[in-house]
């Protein structure tokens, strides 16, 4: 049976079909933008609609942007010749937060995995090659996540990289900082193990 | 520092002013809307514009609705002469879902919370009363939430309905079924005891 209008269900449907809003959320939301004032209900669709429109593809790195080419690869001051590759835009922002790192990226936009249908021709993967192949790259350094399509795409990106001359590295795998060793888990403890350095 | 454009800062933030979003949550909507193909992005900001647009609120009970009366209220099925109290058009959707009742309603909006600035006057108390002066009423049950404003609420609205003469009546208030004693609140240990009915 139906308790609320067709448009109040439509709004519901929408919402719950937002990743990590289940049904009751969905509700919740629903019943929250229709208390907003109106005003405030064009302002939030318009919002999505804009950033929509607005959002390309960075040329070059395939990061999220206004423009043809994000404010990363845009900016002189950062040394091309050093790409780090990254599965997702968050990713790379993730990176930016820490300002320690002065390169450039190339945004992959998901990872190799076959179960559900993803092949490496589904990610921005040639677009990475025809790049190191145009470009004048000294290193690549994978930072895909450290899950089991993460590596296999780390894997698939060294074999190409190594291919084509250049130096391919990969981000650490180890104990977070600030975690305690009685909580890690154990394979995060053995790769900290096997990627132990000199003090 | 920014590290998306301005188009997505927007996204993210009004994602984060809805109740109940963090601001992870926001980040992660926002990308997820961005990946969406351009149909379906257009079709959530026409389902959140147009629920506001169409939805008003029923002229007889406050309930969300499509037209002019809510669908409640048109069905003459319903005892018109019984009409429960409920804070939210959500509550009402509750009661509905049982299956178990069939009275009429009427939605207040709210419940009396002077620490927000919630006064009577703020609420369709006046409506509620207006209504039992208008129709035919033999009974208003009043089913707002079991809380000190849900409580105030119900107390204030039966000082008024039983000077208009008209019974009123209050929902139980007791142990959930299915709760283990052991886990239930002190409050409603006392409520239960204190509404025990024979046997």
């Amino acid at each position: 049976m139906n308790y609320y209008s067709d448009s109040i269900n439509s709004l519901i449907e929408e919402m719950a079909a937002l990743p990590g809003i289940g049904p009751k959320s969905a509700g919740r939301l629903a019943f929250h933008i229709l208390n907003m004032p109106e005003d405030r209900v064009n302002r939030l669709a318009q919002t999505i609609l804009t950033a929509k429109q607005k959002t390309r593809l960075c040329k070059e790195c395939f990061n999220l942007s206004d423009g043809e080419i994000c404010s990363v690869c845009a900016n002189e001051k950062r040394n091309h010749k050093l790409i780090m590759v990254v599965e997702e835009p968050a990713d790379l922002v993730a990176y930016e937060k820490t300002g320690q790192y002065d390169g450039v990226y190339h945004v992959l936009h998901g990872a190799v995995n076959p179960m559900v249908g993803v092949q490496p021709e589904n990610l921005k993967l040639k677009e990475l090659l025809q790049r190191l192949a145009r470009e004048d790259v000294e290193e690549v350094i994978v930072a895909t996540n450290s899950t089991v399509e993460g590596e296999a795409t780390a894997l698939w990106i060294s074999k190409y990289v190594k291919q084509a001359g250049i130096r391919v590295t990969r981000i650490a795998s180890g104990v977070p900082v600030g975690g305690a060793l009685e909580y890690v888990d154990e394979m995060t403890l053995f790769r900290a193990l096997e990627g132990r350095t000199d003090l």
